[in-house]
């Protein structure tokens, strides 16, 4: 085969791969297809799917639809999974997920329309049913709907040759796992002990004398957010996962907090911007537009609130119309700032280093750096105003205003996540629009205001 | 002890707690101060540091210097660590460098200046300092500055017993390991067993028999963010690290990795924000206000372009002084539009779903969904402008401006990112200050000339 092309699955997928696959599929050649998509990763092949068009998809699955298995529809973007799993033969479907774990088949089930959930579920036999359906029935985006139910567990008392033997002895043993668990006789976690030093310790060690002291349990019921916080903070592998009376009911391995913290990240970031949280380049322009429109409407309506604050100045603007030109300046810049200080407040309360214990001096220092910044601009923008204009006076409006607005900036910056944080939303919600109406209105006032009293 | 306060550390810093420990600070009680410290993890106290006063944390410092380890060094943040590391006696940061791992001191050792370096490492002893200084040589941000050079290695011949036995004979293992790496007679690596598989297999299994499929490694000179990349695309647990031979130097783990993303995310969602990305709550108002002057000058230049552009209209606003009042809507609106596309290109780069086999379809994606939300904008806007002012050409010449800064938004904000990408730049390092120029400079400009052609 030294005259086709092989590619190294080392770093993601190649835009060139993507070019040959392509080629095959359109000339309808499933043996190079299959020698093409076959050595690649399942996140690989669910990288290609969402990269390619829905024309495209849509063809070369009808050529390879056998080979995809669960590992590829778990990996697949939620954008695009409800359109693979409805091109695909509900016998592929069904055999696909009987291959993964169940924490594997609720990821791929709560993203589902009802129907095609319970098309699914009809397909498992009844202990993996049950098994997924006790999963579902814990809150949304809760720990419980993240754990594996299979667990690899020891009674307190045992020695590390009873628990190898144990593990020998053991049918099927979990994909993922770096812990055993000590239980009490009640099924309540107690510690764990790594494998680690489980291969390292002599047969007649006691479990008991080898745990570990990064040992910690979660709720089934608590928020996802605090297990990523919870693995971040305190660099665990895995955590058990408890019910409401403390008994073992499963384990989170890191990966799915990586995942979480994945998801946390990019709802922050596509929050902050006013996007809905599940924007996805893989969207359809309709999907695109829908996501946006809402933000876009309230911001239209917040900007009329910039129009009602300068119309009350037009007699200001008529008698010196050079002030249009130059009041965007200032609100400009007090937008830039605002979002400045917003995005540092946001991430801090993400990570948890704005509390309050700390917040009353946070806000101090933004005030500081507001005075400080506001001082810098309002000099260079106070001196080139009246060196352009031939008037100090005008000079001095530009740089009283840019001084009022930058501390605005600042402050609201991180008073408005703060706030919203503490009435117990996401300080990442809305607070864009709410700093920059602000920085808009605040700025157009100042410097139409302090216009009207100085220059007329 | 009914009578004083516990706390559980299940859910990190509590507020209460916090103040409950100043107390002790003010009160110079050292043994309620250390009975308060002594149960907590190494990260709540490295919280706890970051988020008291400067004051306060120089007096518990003074109190309690002895007790601070390596591991409360290696959690607390860059931005107050320098501080921290100045206030202790050296012989104490001496012994805390000593308990840790190599990949932890580097990632002390490399945000401190020079002189504070040399320090540390002439207290560590010869072959420790080697390590580090090797580490040190890798570039900043690679493989090599975050891998631990402590590995679990076995020829590739060996059985599960041999190796069981080897473990157990060692008198030193990792803190943190996941996988034996099977190496060749030139310490190559050229695959992994997971202990979990070792554990529950029978002793004359050759390792060979028993490798995972998701083996990988990754070359010390590569940079972080494809360690972030392949943790997280292939759900990775710990991955070898080559040198240029191929020839094993480490392991990285996932809880570096983890960090890695962490790191990730906050560059990208401050620079879009554009501030300086080691920006923190922790820093004093002047590092506050240096860190962000940058981008607010050069904010100040790109928003004289609009104030440049709408002076070229100043007869018209002369002639139609609500336009002025008017203006700010379009622009506005326009630099929502343009955060939002932007926010969700620079996420799809970042997590490597935006590449150059979608490239060309997402920008149409983006075309349409501007052209639909433009659509409805101008609508709305249109209607509310001719019903408000009576004259149905106001609500034309807002509606048509409306429309062209909603396309020329959407567009921006896919196409500044994906070019500062093609680059090899950044795309989130200056995107949002590119895309606001853009969208108040056309927005000015659309809505001030059609005003020239259809109301004058």
């Amino acid at each position: 085969m030294a005259n086709t092309t092989r590619f190294e699955a080392k770093e993601g997928l190649d835009p060139r791969q993507v070019a040959v696959i392509l080629q095959a599929v359109e000339a309808g050649d499933t043996a190079e297809l299959t020698r093409l998509l076959e050595p690649m990763h399942a996140a690989d092949v669910a990288d290609l799917l969402e990269q390619i068009s829905a024309e495209e998809r849509r063809q070369l699955l009808a050529m390879w639809s056998g080979e995809i298995d669960g590992d590829i529809l778990s990996e697949i973007s939620d954008a695009i999974r409800e359109e693979v799993i409805e091109a695909l033969p509900p016998g592929v479907v069904a055999e696909a997920m009987r291959e993964l774990d169940t924490d594997d088949v609720v990821d791929i089930l709560e993203d589902l329309e009802e129907p095609a959930q319970e098309a699914i579920l009809s397909t498992l036999d009844s202990a993996d049913r049950l098994a997924v359906e006790q999963a579902l029935a814990y809150p949304e985006y809760s720990a419980g709907r993240l754990m594996q139910r299979e667990v690899v567990t020891a009674p307190e008392h045992w020695t590390v040759g009873e628990m190898i033997d144990h593990l020998r002895a053991a049918e099927w043993l979990p994909d993922q796992f770096y812990h055993v668990i000590l239980v009490d006789p009640r099924m309540r976690p107690v510690s764990y002990v790594t494998l680690g030093r489980l291969l390292s310790s002599r047969r007649d060690v006691a479990l008991k004398a080898i745990v570990e002291e990064s040992f910690r349990t979660i709720t089934a019921t608590d928020p996802e957010a605090d297990v990523a916080y919870l693995f971040n903070q305190y660099h665990l592998i895995s955590c058990a996962v408890v019910d409401e009376h403390g008994r073992l009911v499963g384990v989170i391995t890191i990966d799915d907090a990586m995942n979480v913290l994945d998801e946390e990240h990019q709802e922050d970031m596509l929050r902050l911007a006013g996007v809905d949280d599940e924007s996805s380049v893989l969207d359809t322009a309709a999907e695109t537009a829908r996501r946006r429109l809402p933000w876009l409407m309230v911001n239209l309506v917040t900007a009329s609130l910039s129009a009602v604050v300068i119309s009350r100045f037009e007699a200001t603007i008529e008698a010196i119309v050079v002030l249009a030109a130059l009041m965007p300046i200032v609100a400009s810049t007090g937008g830039i700032a605002g979002t400045q200080s917003l995005a540092v407040a946001v991430r801090a309360l993400a990570t948890r280093d704005l509390t309050a214990s700390n917040a009353r001096r946070v806000v101090w220092r933004e005030l500081g750096a507001g005075l400080l910044n506001g001082l810098g601009l309002a000099l260079v923008l106070g001196l080139a105003g009246t060196l352009l204009f031939g008037d100090w006076r005008l000079g001095v409006v530009l740089s009283s205003a840019m001084m009022v607005n930058q501390v605005v900036a600042a402050l609201g910056g991180v008073l408005v996540p703060l706030s919203l944080n503490r009435m117990g939303l996401d300080p990442a919600l809305a607070s864009g629009t709410f700093v920059t109406t602000l920085t808009d209105v605040m700025g157009f006032f100042a410097f139409l205001g302090l216009a009207t009293l100085v220059l007329l």
